[in-house]
C-alpha cells in the first residue's frame, strides 16, 4: 500500500497510509459510466421518512439546530444511546455525561481511539480479513499492524492459537468489527469471551466496533464486550447510525469507553471536527426516541430492513451459486457484506476487480484491501437493491461466459 | 497545557494536548445556570431561511441527502467553490477535481493539513495571539510550535523581524488565520506578500485559515496568498461556510491547494471521517448556488451579518471604554472577536475569566489559551446579540462595581 512516496516533504505517518480501496473503487468508477455497484456499504434505502419529518421540523422552527452542540454530543441524545445500549446489548449503567461521546460518524471514533492508543513502533492485532480502515488508522499513528488470521476453512473461526502466539510487549490493542466487514461472519459470545481473557491477561486494550451490531440473520443479537463489567475498563466500544437508521451521509456515531478514555478521546475530536453534526445528531435523536418509545417506529424500521438484507443476501448466495466454478462463499450470518474466494483464476483480486470494473461495469472491492488473508477474494455488497444484484450478477456471468 | 499527564497508556500525542479553552468554559458553565456567552463564537444568527427550505426539499423528495457523498465532496459544490473564489478573490484556474476538498468544517481542513505536514521535531510557526487549535494540532502531530509575536504597540501588526528569526532548518510550515483570531487583525496585502516572501526563501508551507474571510468592516476584501500564482504550490487555504452562512453546526469547510497535497490529506480525512455530512455539503451548495448567482440572496445574508457584526462590533467597544480603568483594547477590523488587555489586575487571565464565570456569570476566554502574547488579556465575541452584549457588560460593570 505504501506506493505513495514522499517528494514534496509529506510527514511519514501520511506518505505511509492510502485511501481505501472501498473508496478508489467508487472513484475510478466515476469516470466509466454506467456502473452497477457491489462496492462500498451504502445500503439501498433512503433515510426513514419519520427521521427526516422529524428534522424538517426542526429546520422549520428551531435555531439550534444551526449551530455547533456541546462538543461531546447533544446531552438528550446521551442520554437516549445510555438507554438503546441498556435495552438492546445488556450494558449496564452508562453514564451519558462521561462514558459517551458522539463523533462523526464511527470512522472518527476509531480514529480518536487509535491516536489515542497507539505511539510509534506499537503493535495493533487486527484479524484478517479486517475493515481496511484500521489497518491505515494504525499506521497513520506509525504503529504496526500485527494480522491474526481468520480461518476460511473453519468458516472464519477466529485462530485463538495464532492470536496468543501474535502477542508482544510491544501489543497495546486487539482491534476488530462485530459482525465481520467484509466476510459477515459474527463472533459467539465464548470466542468473544476467550479474546477478552486474552486481553485482560495482557493488559490490551480491545476495540469493538459493533456498526453493524443490528444486523445478524440467523443468531441472536450480537454479544457486546462492554457488558462484562470487569472488562469496562479495557473495551472501547464504537457504533454507527449509518446502518441502523440508513444514515451513511449525515456522519453521526459514538463511542462508549471508561471516563479516562473519553476524556482523552474528546480532545483529538476537539482537534478534528469541534462536534459532530447537530442536525445529523438531531436525526439520530428523533431515530432513537421512537426506538427506545412506545411507538416502535425505528423498530420496525430495523426489522424491515433487516427482511430485505435477509432476502439479499440469500439471492447474492443464489447467483454466486451459479458461478460456482468461479467462486466459492461462506454464508454471512451478518453485516451485508460476502467475501467469495476466486476459483481458477490466475488473476489477482486487484486485477480481477479492475476486468470487472472494465468489462463488466461492476464495482467490487479486491480482497487484497482487507489484509493478508483477503488476497484471492473479492468484496461484495448486498447493500443494494434485488435489481442491481441482479443486474450485477447478470454482467459478471456475461463477463465470464467469454 | 502538557498537565494530563498519562497513567493509563495513552499515547504521548494525545496526553500532551488538551481540549481547547474555548470548548472548556462553555462546558464549565453548563453547571451555573443563566450564564451569558461572550464566549464560543456562535454567532446568534440562524441558518438563512432560504438554506434551511433547500434542504427541507431535498429531505422531501431526494434520497442522495441521507447518503455518503464522493469522499472528497459532492462534485458541483466544489464547482460552485472554484467560483466563488475566482469571484470574491480573485483566486484563478482552480481545478475543482484536484485542487478541492470538502471537510466537515475547516478544522478537519487544517488537522488534516498539519497531519501531512508535521512529522516529529518539525517546528511550525504560529503567529500569537493565535488561534487555540493550531497549538493543539501541531502537537498531536508531535511536532513544535514556535511563536512569531503581534506587536500589540503597533495595534497587532506583525513582528517581521522576529518571523525571520525564528526560521530554522527544523520549520515546516507558518500557520495563521486572516483576519486573525483572536484579535480581528486583518494582514494588510504588503505584509502577506512579505510573509510570503520569506516562506518561499526558506521553501516553507503556508496554512492559510480565511474562515472569517467575509469579515471584514474597515477594509475592502481580505488580500488571499493563493492569488499568487507562484505560492500555489506552497500555500494551504482553509475556508468554512459556518461564519459566512451561518452554519457553525452543519460542520462543513473546504481547503484549496495544489493536487500533490489534495491527494496526500485526503488520505487522512478517509481514515478520519470518510465525506463531509452530505446533508451540510447539499446545505452550502444552496447557499452558494444564491451567491454565485443572479438572486444574490447569499450575497445580501452576508451584507446584513456583516451590518449587524459592525453594530455589535461599535457597541461592545462602546462598553469596554467605559470600563477603560480594567481594559484597554485594539478595535477588532475583522472577524468578531476583541482581546482586551486586562489593567490594573494582579490576576491571570485564567483565574479572570473563572471570576467572571462564577461571580458575574459571563463566559470569556481566558487570553494565555491563545500562545505566549495571549496571558494578559481575556478574548470577547460579539458574535451575540446586543441584548446578550448589553447583558454581559452589565454584569462584569457591577463585578468591578463591588
Amino acid at each position: 500500500m505504501n506506493n505513495q512516496k514522499d517528494t514534496i516533504g509529506i510527514s511519514k505517518r501520511v506518505a505511509n497510509i492510502s485511501i481505501s480501496a472501498i473508496k478508489k473503487m467508487p472513484i475510478l468508477a466515476e469516470k466509466i459510466s454506467g456502473c452497477v455497484s457491489l462496492g462500498q456499504g451504502i445500503p439501498s434505502f433512503p433515510t426513514p421518512r419519520f427521521i427526516r419529518n422529524g428534522v424538517i421540523k426542526a429546520l422549520q422552527k428551531e435555531d439550534f439546530i444551526g449551530k455547533y452542540s456541546l462538543q461531546p454530543g447533544i446531552p438528550q441524545l446521551k442520554k437516549e444511546i445510555a438507554k438503546l445500549l441498556i435495552r438492546e446489548k445488556n450494558i449496564p449503567a452508562i453514564d451519558p455525561e462521561k462514558e459517551i461521546f458522539v463523533s462523526c460518524g464511527a470512522m472518527e471514533a476509531l480514529a480518536c481511539a487509535i491516536s489515542c492508543l497507539i505511539e510509534k513502533g506499537d503493535e495493533a492485532i487486527l484479524f484478517s480479513p479486517t475493515y481496511t480502515s484500521y489497518i491505515e488508522q494504525v499506521i497513520f499513528c506509525e504503529g504496526k499492524p500485527v494480522f491474526v488470521p481468520f480461518l476460511e476453512t473453519k468458516e472464519w473461526k477466529l485462530d485463538i492459537n495464532s492470536l496468543k502466539k501474535a502477542i508482544t510487549k510491544k501489543t497495546k490493542v486487539i482491534i476488530f468489527s462485530n459482525p465481520v466487514n467484509p466476510t459477515g461472519y459474527v463472533f459467539p459470545e465464548e470466542e468473544l469471551r476467550e479474546i477478552a481473557k486474552i486481553a485482560k491477561e495482557n493488559n490490551l486494550y480491545i476495540v469493538a466496533d459493533e456498526t453493524y451490531d443490528f444486523l445478524t440473520y440467523d443468531s441472536n443479537p450480537i454479544f457486546s464486550l462492554l457488558s462484562i463489567p470487569d472488562m469496562r475498563d479495557k473495551v472501547i466500544g464504537v457504533f454507527s447510525f449509518s446502518k441502523m437508521f440508513c444514515m451513511t451521509g449525515w456522519r453521526v456515531g459514538y463511542m462508549i469507553a471508561s471516563p479516562k478514555i473519553i476524556s482523552q478521546v474528546l480532545k483529538v475530536h476537539d482537534a478534528f471536527t469541534i462536534c459532530a453534526p447537530t442536525i445529523s445528531q438531531y436525526a439520530a435523536l428523533v431515530g432513537l426516541l421512537q426506538t427506545n418509545g412506545k411507538t416502535g417506529k425505528g423498530d420496525k424500521c430495523i426489522q424491515k430492513l433487516k427482511l430485505a438484507l435477509l432476502k439479499r443476501r440469500d439471492l447474492m448466495c443464489k447467483r454466486l451459486d451459479s458461478l460456482s466454478d468461479f467462486f466459492e462463499y461462506i454464508k454471512p450470518a451478518g453485516a451485508y457484506y460476502i467475501f467469495p474466494k476466486m476459483k481458477n483464476s490466475k488473476m489477482d483480486s486487484k486485477t480481477l476487480a479492475l476486468e470487472l470494473l472494465e468489462k463488466a461495469k461492476v464495482i467490487t472491492i479486491p480482497g487484497v484491501a482487507f489484509g493478508p488473508q483477503g488476497e484471492g477474494h473479492l468484496r461484495m455488497s448486498f447493500g443494494g437493491s434485488e435489481e442491481i444484484i441482479n443486474e450485477a450478477f447478470d454482467r459478471i456471468g456475461r463477463y465470464y461466459e467469454k
